[in-house]
């Protein structure tokens, strides 16, 4: 799980670089509104096929940013049939939240 | 303050615009490591000059970086003689915190 806690002494730059290619795949206007329509469908749970109009991209950016985010572990992938689903990862979000938490 | 939550209901573009544009000044590990070195400091605050060394970078790369985080608001920056010193700034990180909060 990511990562130790930014703010609580030195972080080691292995760590740093954890931590930093996490938020990169994070810092994309297009993935963190994909990550907040999923988590807003009934069940928390949505088909790739229903978030291409929403977000007003194509396809195969679409699928593009789902795979980025799930490789993160940032999404649970499902395959059912000819579609995936897809459920936001609580607990990548938490470790980063963590990682950034300021305790002085 | 940054940013509504993101799993709270569909992320405007605009919001999400804005929480990727502050996600990508965190998302590079000498800065993460800046500010995790500046907190470790006594007091919580370090001068430009200290932060050299240790991160292991030229005096000009650190320059930048401090500049670039004191203008996303996640460092205050205080000018005292020749030398500027810096400290966290917890309310920019809250907020991304917040933003990352998992509700369900």
């Amino acid at each position: 799980m990511c990562c130790p806690p930014i703010l609580e002494g030195p972080l080691a730059e292995a760590d740093a670089r954890q931590l930093a290619d996490l938020l990169k795949v994070l810092a994309d206007s297009a993935r963190l509104r994909l990550l907040s329509l999923i988590a807003a469908r009934p069940g928390g749970e949505a088909c790739a096929c229903e978030l291409i109009e929403p977000l007003g991209l194509s396809q195969p950016t679409v699928s593009h940013h789902l795979k980025v985010l799930t490789t993160a572990g940032l999404l649970h992938r499902e395959q059912r049939g000819v579609w995936a689903y897809f459920r936001v990862e609580p607990e990548q979000l938490a470790g980063i939240r963590e990682a950034l938490t300021v305790t002085n």
